[in-house]
């Protein structure tokens, strides 16, 4: 008891735009660093927050997951209140519980789940949530080229090495799925763990594929050679959004997107 | 020909949060101040940009209308595109065509109608275009009140004389309805012209109505005897939208509000 029972498990959306990502850093305004602030000043001492992945400046969230280490017990509803009450709009609590004996947001996670959102229309309300490509893509050829990604690759080509040296660069991936609307495009990925920019690197290299540019083999070899194309493709963060943490015994959830609003086109 | 020739009639979207509103103003960012600066940009010449309503700071609009008097003649392809490219995200125009004779957006307009979005959740992307109402709202009584507003009214409870001095109060209502879904409720309203923040009075109303604080006597004698009440109960700007501009020949439009997405639930 003692130290454990006061670990919260919280799940957090936020949009990321004004903020340096999910990290503390210095002078800059990050998600964490906001949540444990708000989280100080409701329990008038010192709490840490751990999240289960680091999302980029400008990237958002549906449900992050953190761990909250409070210095007394809260029931769970009342600190979602609280921490709502002080948190500026764009980063909300959508759960608060009890973290099980031994729960931590990072470690024991065992995958992440990624939405990306391509739009094919400027919209005046858009730009800070979708990707807008404004040529022609064919989501065939996206479909096909996300497949290559399924299984167990070495993602080299789509890591930042200086970023994530202590980081295997291979990774399991167990879903990667392009959903075509007549609205939107949205690719779906879901694997063990993702290396700063994998995703944005993806889409960006689906894109490519979607214009034609790119074949199944050229992306094929992606994966055998090292390659310096896909950082140049890294798709903007305003389009990606953390969408599931996975912990042990949880399913993946299925896509819910509906039509976007009249005015995100 | 010669001046008219060159007058040619835009269809904007914008997000007003950023913006003090429609109007230029001094030492403040502006819907037409940054459209009539894009303008110039493109032309190399003063260019003068007058529109159909005037939106105040932090409302959007899906379809504002306005007339632009340029220097000289351009497709309006050409003209659409040179100035999306010069405008910033939040403004994007939908439709650039030549004014017929004798069109002034405003004062050829013959009716406007607004949207006004109340949501029951708090999330994170949505605090810039919807209403959060926590308490629970009866739509039936939201509906009933509503109706009330239909038809040719002095509307002097729910204007600032300071500011509408010259506008008449007495204003024809079209259409005046609420939509309600699971996950927001809409209030649509259409009319002849609207006084300075009175929809969004008149959307505060209502939702003092849908939380049982009004009766529809109590409404019925807002429009009869003045009342500092609308006043005290305005509706924020972020759920406001101009939805259409009415012109000689114009229908109003279905309301097309799709779901919204998983991120604005």
């Amino acid at each position: 008891m003692g130290f454990t029972s006061c670990r919260y498990r919280l799940t957090i959306e936020y949009d990321g735009t004004g903020y340096s990502g999910w990290q503390t850093q210095k002078n800059a305004r990050s998600i964490q660093g906001t949540l444990i602030e708000a989280a100080r000043d409701l329990f008038g001492a010192d709490v840490d927050v751990q999240g289960a992945g680091r999302t980029d400046a400008g990237v958002h969230a549906l449900a992050q997951v953190a761990h909250l280490d409070a210095p007394r017990r809260l029931p769970p509803q009342r600190l979602l209140f609280g921490l709502n009450d002080l948190l500026p709009a764009p980063i909300n609590i959508l759960k608060v519980e009890e973290a099980p004996a031994g729960f931590h947001a990072r470690h024991s996670a065992r995958g992440r789940s990624y939405l990306y959102l391509i739009s094919r229309h400027r919209t005046a309300f858009g730009k800070r949530y979708v990707w807008w490509v404004k040529d022609d893509l064919d989501p065939g050829r996206m479909k096909a080229s996300a497949e290559i990604f399924l299984g167990f690759h070495d993602f080299a080509s789509f890591a930042d090495k200086r970023i994530d040296k202590h980081l295997s660069t291979e990774v399991q991936i167990d879903r990667a799925e392009i959903i075509a609307r007549s609205d939107m495009i949205v690719f779906r990925i879901a694997g063990s763990h993702f290396l700063w920019k994998m995703v944005r690197r993806l889409a960006g290299i689906l894109v490519e594929a979607g214009r034609g540019n790119l074949s199944r083999t050229d992306i094929e070899r992606l994966l055998v050679h090292a390659s310096e194309l896909p950082a140049r493709c890294t798709a903007p963060p305003s389009g990606l959004y953390l969408a599931q943490v996975l912990y042990e015994g949880d399913r993946l959830a299925p896509v819910e997107i509906p039509p976007l609003p009249f005015f995100l086109r």
